[in-house]
């Protein structure tokens, strides 16, 4: 056993595989600091009749989810999430939300004791009236400290190394070095900030935004109103980090995982798309994503009713009047244009510093 | 002589039509505050042989910089700056900012005593190293307070009633509130601060900013990159603006003269349309610049020009590297990969509140 640090990387999508590729490019960077086989734990599927994980470890490369990239033949790609995980010292969980507590709860047993975690994981969880950030279900369940990972950061675009930041949210600056070695470089610029809690709020409430800004583009509105929604979106960001989290920081909303990620989210993005495309057609929003989006889900609509159920069960929905007007429009079919009627007789309440 | 007020707006431009067509409705709305007629100066041109100032106040519409849209019979074009300012309550200025001199000159004589002042005007003023802010400029000449209104304002939108926002800088409540009267609608809604120097410097260095999204355009660069590029840009110009101007608030920031009008500017917009054309092009911006704006200016180039002269004269360039980058790229022709590069290189230092 060696006091080098070994890095599984908890997923395989578009994002995941990107991840590792900078992953496995910095641990050969610092290899006085980590082991240099990036493990990947992959759900395995079959791609034209061989496994998924085979394929990656000979050809090097995700051909299903990230092709056409070399992932760095220090790349292990791992079907068992035990497996990869075992005596693991850096944990990076990038999988779709749904299967978190599912595969986390696995590997209690198998990691390393000095282990650390970081999410990258998108989106809130919603149980019981509440919303709880998977930075710290993660380190409920694995009794380890877990910092999250957001930015202004299209996949394929880190995966051609074109220049880009990001955000890394770190308690402890021990571990914020930590993590700046393995995922910082040249053209994926890390910024370390304390503030977890409005990091993944910024990540998961962005989606709502978009699907407003989505709105005004399927209503044909100009630039000034669409303007106001970014902005008022970005306000009751804020506002319900601040609200109902406790250490949120307006600093948050400068870094890339907040006012750069808010504008790429709402002029790019399949939440925008598809809520542009819904406004213009009589369908029910699902329907709309299911022909737009060839089986990927919206992360938006999920976290407009749970942000919505959230506020209601509170009796605050009139204190985010965009996120409220928003969600009333997909789900209640309230006319599109209540999003800028409400604009119009709410105030956005700026909370003072 | 009543006690209320006159109201007269020096400029008819095409934001100066749209700001008089507002006033006009709100001079009518509020009759127990204004006096119905607004006074329009209007630098007299012949169109088809006939007095601009004369169309005007015939037709109620600026065919020459607002065609298609009526003004109201209430706005009264006044070929003669004085004769349309004298005994004026309130100066509304919206006039490019290379005439401010001289005509605000002209008008210490003839205001009334009372008189406010609000500022439209877009830039900064360079001279001896120093920069000015056209606010604080008009109320050293006039000796009046000067209020500052600026926004994600495109004036097309604004003059179709499109919703939009926009943002008041005024240091006394008691002018805020009457600026509110006269500029506030159910489709232009005014948010009032009291930082009128941040409002003046995001007005100003957004455009710098703008280029340098252009330049990402231009270059094919991706989401990832311009994003990156206009976060900078946002954290430079708070920077520029709390190091080098007293009384700058990060609030500023999130209003609509702030973060709204920088998104909007940095995806339509003059600045990012000539700059993209620029990097794909061989010759000097200014070639560019006619050859697409048919007689109008880019504002972004001439801050650009000061911004640099002005952190120059006080070696401070590399505290801001993206100013400083933009401004190589565009007037001493480096590769324009540098605004990427110098990204890379430098960190944004953020200031802490």
């Amino acid at each position: 056993m060696t006091d080098k640090k070994r890095v599984t990387i908890i997923g395989s999508g578009n994002w995941g595989s990107a991840i590792a590729r900078i992953c496995a490019q910095n641990t050969i960077r610092h290899s006085d600091t980590f082991e240099r086989d990036i493990r990947m734990w992959v759900f395995e599927e079959q791609i034209e009749g061989k496994n998924l994980t085979e394929i990656i470890n000979e050809k090097h490369e995700n051909v299903k989810y990230l092709p056409g990239i070399n992932l760095g033949e220090n790349v292990i790609a791992i079907p068992d999430a035990k497996e990869a995980a075992k005596d693991a010292n850096i944990l990076v969980f990038v999988l779709p939300h749904q299967f978190v507590y599912k595969v986390c709860g696995n590997l209690v047993d198998v990691i390393s004791k000095d282990c650390v975690a970081i999410s990258l994981i998108k989106g809130l969880d919603y149980r019981d009236n509440n919303l709880f950030l998977f930075s710290e279900e993660i380190e409920r369940i694995l009794n380890v400290p877990c910092a999250a990972l957001s930015g202004a950061n299209i996949a394929s675009e880190v995966a051609e190394e074109q220049f880009g930041e990001t955000t890394i949210a770190c308690q402890d600056p021990k571990y914020g070095e930590l993590f700046l070695k393995l995922f910082h470089t040249e053209y994926f610029d890390c910024n370390v900030i304390a503030d977890q809690r409005g990091l993944q709020i910024c990540g998961a409430l962005k989606n709502v935004v978009a699907l407003g800004a989505g709105m005004c583009d399927g209503l044909d509105y100009g630039n000034n109103t669409k303007a106001a929604v970014i902005r008022r979106g970005l306000i009751e960001m804020r506002k319900f980090g601040k609200t109902f989290f406790g250490g949120v920081r307006t600093e948050t909303f400068f870094e890339s995982c907040g006012v750069a990620d808010l504008i790429t989210t709402c002029s790019g993005g399949r939440n925008r798309k598809v809520s542009a495309a819904f406004i213009k057609s009589d369908k029910p929003i699902e329907e709309v994503e299911k022909e737009m989006l060839n089986g990927q889900k919206l992360q938006g609509t999920t976290t407009a009713q749970e942000v919505y159920a959230f506020l209601s069960a509170r009796n605050m929905t009139g204190e985010f009047p965009l996120m409220t007007a928003i969600y009333k429009v997909v789900y209640e079919r309230a006319p599109a244009e209540t999003i800028a009627r409400d604009l119009r007789t709410h105030k956005a309440i700026v909370e003072k510093e």
